[in-house]
């Protein structure tokens, strides 16, 4: 990381200074920052780490100004500080240029400043746009439209005909526009219908290291503008993504469902196909979802039921050996009541 | 999509044409297809849609065949949807020959129009088999042998050893042969138990992206012809999977455990190590499987029961805060009538 | 595999031999070894089979030396019945070198014995030990620091700056340092906090297939020596792991949970962020786990639970309908009780 001061990062952060400039060479946390980094103080809860942190400055709301030798102001100090760091980030590789030991198909329209590196192979008729970077070992199929400022990590995979928008990332290893799991049984055995559609993103999509988009049977699968999705993710084919979504590590969304905007799914979480999911949906971790869900739920459990009813469920586990037990009680109790007190009949 | 004649498209797949002939440019769906596309009914649910598609014919039952302009009348529609995809699918990639650019061992053994792209290595005595296609970034170990029409696609990994069949796809970042998770736990720590096996496939399997079938630690982990394994599925060493059998996307198959012909694992599935799971046999999403299962059984939960049973406990797991209700009150009525009439002892 | 000599094999393995030499040709389970095979007896349970072995000779624990034509006595036949396949094990790969068609940066600093596939990439700074080796389409990112005597299978990436200790092994597809999933939600969207922390192993460390460990927001995010990892394992940012403990596939750790050492989790199990688990843990397959869990305790289930409860609760889980039959007799009996029997007020 190359040193700035504090001033300049507080003008290009747009963020009251309180205190005297001073050279920042980096960004850390409250316990581990020294005198030359930036820190951050998001939650509260840790505003007594203020007075023994070493940080030459820190991010905080106003009301903790002046608990700090030196302070750059913020309303948000979280995403704040993900804009410092931003200034300080190193790139994953600091090469620019198109590789001689690329494979970059003749009829491939590279915009002047794209970078591949050495094993990316780009195909017919592929479209970069400006200021993308592929790495290493990264495929692009025939036809495939990458917009501008896109990143593909090394080993990622394009099957033909995907499109990918502006400022995406596509991690290491993952794969878009692999055929979609669709097989007729006959009697003669498994015969695969052919999956003849693409995959889309929109932009600012980011695709976790290892997970897979399948190709659309026919038509498109779709994930829309700022969706992130998380490492060995599966999306099945036909699945359209709305714009804004989270999706966590080694969840799988089936088949043909449609989730909405700004939803969350949880680590592990598991979507039946042909769904419609609502937007603002929050699925809790390893949640199975086989029903609609309307927009502004809170589900978890297997099968996903209403969050207070997991939680209430939850808690009343652990007391099934006392519920057989208070039965049998009172079974035995009943029991001993007839005997004293026999029904006549 | 190249334009074919409907009518050469009803010969090619053995079906009788309804209505005259036209020149159809691709496939669809009911409800986007076009004046020059081929439709199809699968689902009587649908067959109001008949009414209002565009598609210039559609594949239909019998019974629909005066529905529409155009008819291909056929037993399985869906099947034969597939089929006729297949006329138009164009393939991932166009190219062919054995690219300059690959890394190809001289003692390694390839049939005449195999198709090996830049950046793929094939190692030592490795034996392709006719119309085989490598995509960029495989890696074929030494020793592998693949047959016939088996498509690897862009960064495939078969470790050494691994035997592939005919009309085979290993799908983008599919793994097969790393080294089963055998380790002896001794007080020195962990001793890794070397994985000297290997890895089969049938005919037709396919594997889907970022998948992983480990080697066997001495003999053979084997996948029968016509299994079709989705992406992001673990397969463990030594195990034994059948014929004709579907494995969803993030199923786990631990060591040792054999599986029989016609199964349906669906996602998200776990299954134990050591175990004989019979043919014909239904696992439901998100299954979890610690037992042998016997053929033609279908089961449901973790750990998984009858898919009946498992069907009937879910309806009661939101009756459990009611159940504990409904026991206090009868605890109260029954302490209430023993403090009217006192046991006498 | 090269044949050796039992008495060889017994001095090295240091191990008494009972029977005559013969030369051994590899090494099979006590049902499948020929009359050159060396087989194993480690579950007394199959002490049957060793009368009708036909192995050319078998390790055995003392009791069972005079039970075969040959034996090789150990104490722990099943960790020497590994070291004797290490013996056998021939490598994925026999080739040595550095490959003309590699890209290895001018800066990287490679011992002199460390060997570099075609299609491998090594960027600037990249320091890599003794006798490390590196399958094709590898890609080891600017600053990496690697041991000796680790080897990278085919398409393993290590992003920039990742720390890999000596006797490592990086399996095919296996991602290690991608971005951790962190992001701030604003009022005009999703926004992206940069990842700027990295990835570091110890000694002895194992990474499955297509498993994906992300680096750290800001700092390190640890897996420490010996400890072992299985295929499609996600490890999330800032996670410690300690020494020695077996990470089974598909499981999900999120960031910023520390694990300590001689831990085991079985397959997709899901631990959620900012948890602390002990040492000596044991997690079943599919736990769930969303609280601390001091050392030394075995848990299962999804919350997580003590594994005695675990395993009664779900005893009772068949039960749940038999338990509301018998609430309602108990409420109709004292329904009918009290019709007889009114209560005075």
């Amino acid at each position: 990381m190359a040193g700035r001061a504090l001033s300049e990062i507080a003008r290009l952060l747009n963020l009251p200074l309180k205190g005297e400039d001073v050279e920042i060479a980096g960004v850390n946390t409250l316990e581990g920052a020294g005198p030359h980094e930036l820190s951050f103080l998001a939650n509260p809860k840790y505003s007594d780490q203020l007075a023994a942190t070493g940080a030459a400055a820190v991010i905080v709301r106003p009301e903790h100004a002046g608990d700090v030798r030196r302070a750059l102001v913020s309303e948000n100090p979280y995403r704040d500080f993900g804009r410092a760091l931003a200034l300080f980030a190193a790139p994953q590789g600091s090469w620019r240029g198109v590789s001689p030991l690329a494979s970059v198909d003749p009829t491939a329209s590279l915009a002047e400043d794209v970078t591949v590196y050495p094993f990316a192979f780009i195909g017919p008729r592929v479209v970069i746009g400006a200021g993308s970077v592929l790495f290493p070992g990264c495929y692009v199929g025939e036809d495939c439209r990458i917009g501008s400022g896109t990143t593909l990590y090394p080993n990622a995979v394009l099957m033909a005909g995907v499109e990918v928008g502006d400022g995406c990332i596509i991690h290491p290893g993952a794969v878009l526009g692999a055929d979609g799991f669709g097989f007729a049984r006959t009697a003669a055995g498994i015969e695969k219908i052919p999956q003849v559609g693409r995959v889309s993103l929109g932009d600012k999509v980011e695709v976790g290291a290892n997970s897979a988009i399948d190709r659309a049977a026919l038509d498109t699968t779709r994930v829309g503008s700022g969706t992130k999705i998380d490492n060995l993710v599966q999306i099945g084919h036909n699945v359209r993504i709305g714009q804004n979504s989270l999706i966590v590590s080694q969840t799988g969304v089936s088949g043909s469902t449609r989730i909405g905007d700004n939803c969350t799914l949880a680590g592990q979480v598991g979507v039946a196909g042909h769904l419609r999911i609502g937007d603002n949906v929050t699925l809790g971790p390893q949640a199975g979802v086989a029903r609609d869900i309307p927009s502004n739920r809170v589900m978890g459990g297997s099968p996903a039921v209403d969050q207070g009813t997991y939680m209430r469920t939850l808690a009343l586990m652990p007391r099934f050996p006392e519920l057989f037990r208070r039965l049998s009680s009172v079974e035995k109790a009943l029991a001993a009541q007839n005997a004293e007190h026999p029904k006549e009949d």
